[in-house]
């Protein structure tokens, strides 16, 4: 065990401030590994379980734990999933990281959800040289220059191009206003990618203006919307913001096709929202229409089953982490990292729950994306965007 | 004046939060300029004046009102400086610019001296089309993918590169230890191209570990470092937790040579750090060693003349960001912000106070920058490594 080969050598490479690690807990570990009596293979998953995105969290552990009863095992060795939280916090997420992989001694993580959480956890897998799978992330930096970072969803730069073609040649749309939150590198990145790629394809941004996270009053920011008579409104954002100004924007009569991203295709959107974000369009990575691949059949149905609801995209995605991870262990045939890492950058064609998953030697998923609207109080799909055919 | 031809126009365009549009204020503008009593050419400053990171604020604004007081013209008119505080503070930095742009009308901004702040305002002034130079921001995202924002400091990648280059090559050591503040995408990023840089020359990281911004001991990951027994300890952190690590590892008896970086290089560190930062390399921007140019002999004595101290790096950078705009503007001879656009991105061996500047269409500077090291409580210039001869 290339992490844990001493409890000197342990001590050696890295002792975190707040934690001690427990000798007698490792040498329980080493103990029954050496007599034969557990041959698992161990998983670490980190996670924001609690705090300000735990919404995430929650959704994509659940994903996970189902998709892991339909595929217990790998190599004839039964998996073991470990659980660390981290709170919605960065240095939790450093620290969750830092214990799976030397006091838990796990082969490959999974995780985080956001994109601080994942920033800080991905600096701690890539130097231990342990490969971590993000189901949710989207930053395109997540990846950046990381040699053990991988993820199964689409990046920001694809989905704010996608909605900008969307607005110009779905919609017709010329002119296009953009709401954004300055807090969140998210929205400020996304609203980038979009306003560039509209204004490649000849369409103008005639109404560009902002506010900070948990902002209530969205009043100033649509009457500059109204003011400027675009053909759409951009608004990539959370759920929370994006459900306040529908219900507001619907208030000042403004009736403009409105696209948001990935952030709002929750539940909760649905129900602070409701009548005011009907019609509402965003990208999405998930819709149960088109879980054709057996594996996604066999996932939706075990996961009703088992919790009584229908898996959303952070639950899919969380599986198809697990899924796609693996994978690429039953290819390596070995549960050494650099195997691991080898067979997860040749990740191609994966007929995953959430489509069928194509992972580059740069980490990232080259992967459908869905064109979602809100009806009825649910989310149809309107259309499927594969990046090849762009 | 294109951001203000009408108020309805200006209404239409951005409405803030927060803040009212005084018509009073901006009928006064438009009177006094139209009837030619203010020909001055407006430039916006925005800084963290107050807050968490004002140690840097009020060192890039003292170096530009000086370097005013040299150059107070372009293309015959005065030049008037108005300047934002951003408090630090993400939201209020992208106020700040929004405030500059539409209430005053600037033809360009200087700003703003960290990776937050600038952020936050680049959005803002690249959409809004007004050309941006900050002076000190070292991450390398905020020029990516924006046509309107420069720098005159070197970035990151240039500098953890050549601080692995001169750990492995001028030290001679093949054994390196991190200590990364997690909480700081700064020293996040300066490690990872430090550890890699340092791992392609042959080098080995034998020890990682982390804190996180404010915390006060440092014992376990000094500890851990012990144990390795590395050759080097790069520590690419602000300069609060830079001194107090320093003192620490010197009770603990370290003596390996110690490498940080640009965040350092304030008098803060030397009274902070006293005997104990004795000995500590760092990458830099500036030594008055070097300022060879006239222009910098110039300005270092108008300095000292008007402030009774010597200039540090962040009040030259100021200086430099403020003397690159003025001079695109005489080569602009234009105040339009696209003209200023392409002349900011065709400075060539601009003799500044820091060094010469050349800056590529893609926002950066290229220029040399200075190992420098503590001796006898003052900064003593060590070597100086030049972009192109890497």
């Amino acid at each position: 065990m290339e992490t844990l080969q001493s409890a000197g050598s342990l001590m050696t490479r890295k002792v975190f401030n707040g934690f001690l690690v427990s000798f007698i807990i490792i040498c329980v570990a080493l103990c029954t590994t050496a007599s034969g009596e557990d041959n698992s293979i161990k998983l670490g998953i980190y996670l924001p379980m609690s705090g300000s995105s735990s919404v995430y969290g929650q959704a994509v552990y659940q994903g996970i734990k189902v998709a892991h009863t339909i595929r217990p095992t790998v190599l004839n060795r039964p998996v073991e999933l470990i659980l660390a939280d981290t709170m919605s916090k960065k240095m939790e997420a450093a620290n969750a990281v830092e214990m799976l992989i030397k006091t838990d001694n796990v082969r490959a993580i999974i995780g985080e959800a956001t994109t601080n959480g994942t920033i800080a956890g991905a600096a701690i897998a890539d130097w231990s040289k342990i490969p971590m799978v993000s189901p949710t992330t989207t930053n395109p930096h997540i990846t950046h220059n990381r040699t053990y970072i991988f993820r199964v969803c689409f990046n920001d730069t694809f989905q704010g191009e996608a909605a900008a073609d969307y607005a110009y040649k779905t919609l017709g749309a010329r002119k296009a206003a953009v709401i954004i939150d300055i807090a969140q590198d998210y929205s400020v990145g996304l609203a980038n990618v979009f306003e560039r790629a509209f204004m490649s394809r000849g369409g103008r941004v005639v109404s560009h203006t902002y506010f900070q996270t948990s902002d209530q009053d969205f009043t100033m920011q649509l009457q500059a919307v109204m003011a400027a008579k675009p053909d759409v409104l951009y608004m990539p954002n959370y759920f929370r913001e994006v459900a306040k100004a529908c219900r507001q924007a619907k208030k000042l009569g403004i009736n403009v096709p409105i696209i948001s991203a990935d952030g709002v295709q929750t539940k909760e959107l649905l129900e602070l929202g409701g009548d005011d974000v009907e019609g509402l369009i965003f990208t999405g990575h998930f819709d149960k229409s088109l879980a054709v691949t057996p594996l996604a059949r066999q996932y939706l149905n075990h996961f009703a089953a088992a919790t009584g609801k229908d898996a959303g995209p952070y639950e899919v995605l969380g599986a198809d982490a697990y899924f796609v991870l693996i994978d690429a262990i039953e290819r390596a045939k070995s549960v050494r990292s650099t195997k691991i890492r080898s067979a997860l950058a040749l990740t191609n064609g994966f007929k995953g729950v959430s489509g069928v998953i194509t992972i580059g030697s740069d980490g990232n998923a080259v992967k459908n994306l869905v064109f979602m609207q809100v009806k009825e109080g649910t989310f149809q799909h309107l259309t499927t965007v594969n990046p090849i055919d762009r």
